[in-house]
């Protein structure tokens, strides 16, 4: 059995995955594109495997969602009961990319709240990578400094297992409480996103790192 | 007439004057207990001049709203159209402070876009400092990083107005953008707070300081 699943082939999955092996993690990737997911396990290391995005294939007790919000919700209600007991990490933003504006979930909610409520039974929930770039993740720092990774789950289980894949990948974990702390997580990134596409702020390009310096 | 008047004369408008002096700005401290704004004022610096809260005393174009969300609505709302014209910063971060659990304003709204619609019209109002703790502010820097400074407002040229303030005072202003953006800065300072008085979270003491590093 691995230790960290990631669903999903893209530059997310790159970033946690290469965060994932640096923590001595065993890691699978599974994708919808199986090439491309072999690929990304090469990548990574010779001891990454793969597979596809079915249920079967997930080997893992930590499962990483490394989809945009429409697609974990399609993951969540399709495994249903099947993550039950699981370490589900949901690290997306429900940005409205037409307009970089607003999210797509109600004010006071956020997608992984909204994740929680199709998830069956027995499934744990946590919010976290959502405001850390994938480029970052790569490198594991910016401007010299480890990225903080806000941590939110109702399941302190759960959080503290997280929080230990992220120490170990040299990350400052910061256990920011229950799972209803995710809007201000995925609030204050659609701000961030903002000043990205902004060509007034030159300096952020897609690879800063909020940090709470202290 | 002044260049920034502060109304208020606790630990916020001590930061803000602290920088505001180091600007090389001239400073107006007004507050409701005389000896104290009298006090603050002179250990501002000896060109810092002093008065009570009523608009008559009220001597320069930039208004710092250094007080409670509560009192920052009493003021709006007593000023009036005497306001108008005027650059009026709002700092306050709405938080239950009996749960630290939830900000006070209605999802989706935020403590200044609720002032903005006390102010009358032609009224400047700004949203700044809400993500800079006091103590931060009096040094200008954490951790040897100069402060963020998140300024939202849908006046550009009082936006302007803020940023140069702010940059003038060794501080780093960024612009995210409309006053709708507020709701993300004070949520997320609410997530801050949460972080600061839980003891579980050793090293955040009220002095941390917020960075987007790049």
């Amino acid at each position: 059995m691995t230790d960290i699943v990631i669903i999903g082939s893209g530059n997310m999955a790159r970033g946690i995955g290469t965060r994932a092996v640096a923590a001595g993690r065993s890691v699978q990737i599974l994708g919808q594109d199986l090439a491309k997911a072999a690929a990304l396990a090469a990548e990574l290391g010779a001891s990454v495997t793969n597979g596809p995005v079915d249920f079967a294939a997930v080997d893992g007790d930590i499962v990483v969602l490394a989809v945009p919000y429409d697609a974990a919700r399609t993951l969540v209600t399709g495994y249903g009961a099947a993550l039950a007991g699981k370490t589900v990490i949901d690290i997306t933003n429900p940005v409205d990319f037409t307009t970089f504006d607003s999210l797509t979930v109600a004010p006071g909610t956020s997608a992984v709240e909204e994740l929680a409520k199709l998830a069956a039974d027995g499934v744990n929930i946590v919010k976290a990578f959502n405001t850390t770039f994938a480029g970052t993740l790569v490198t594991g720092s910016v401007a010299g400094q480890p990225l903080d990774v806000f941590v939110a789950s109702d399941s302190d289980t759960a959080k503290a297992a997280v929080e230990s894949f992220v120490a170990d990948a040299g990350l400052n974990p910061i256990d920011v409480g229950p799972l209803r702390r995710a809007r201000e997580l995925e609030g204050f990134q659609l701000l961030i996103m903002t000043l990205q596409v902004n060509p007034a702020h030159a300096s952020y390009n897609w690879n800063t790192g909020l940090k709470v310096l202290a």
